[in-house]
């Protein structure tokens, strides 16, 4: 069976992040000043046969690990995809 | 009080996604070759301060328009994020 999941790819707490600091200043001058912080990261769509949502899930967190994220300054999470 | 909202950019669907294709491309010499597709997206996190968490969601979804999506090749949608 075809399984969705998604990793949501974030810089660990703490580290400086120049891109959302970017995008947080930029929103006051656009009227939302209530923003009190703002984070960018990746977001992996992973598409696969396997043969129980276990098993994709476990694969998928293998290649996380592996390939998507930098563990020395970033951490990830797996959710489960849209039906694709 | 504070809500964090999670903003999940992806190209559209049928759009050339060579991020992910490289990806993709790289996991059969790793041992996975059931992997079907890749796409890779941002994925950004906003935590603000509102009265409700229904006008949260309203203020991150104009934010997503406005500012984080570019809507000729990209959808976005909005999950609900960690406690934070």
């Amino acid at each position: 069976m075809r399984y969705t999941f998604e990793v949501l790819v974030s810089l660990k707490p703490g580290l400086a992040d120049p891109q959302g600091a970017a995008v947080a200043s930029a929103l006051p001058a656009l009227g939302w000043s209530n923003v009190t912080q703002v984070r960018v990261g990746k977001h992996v769509a992973v598409t696969l046969e396997a043969g129980s949502e276990e098993e994709a899930r476990t694969q998928v967190e293998a290649i996380a690990r592996r390939l998507l994220a930098n563990p020395v300054i970033e951490e990830f999470r797996i959710v489960a995809g849209e039906a694709g």
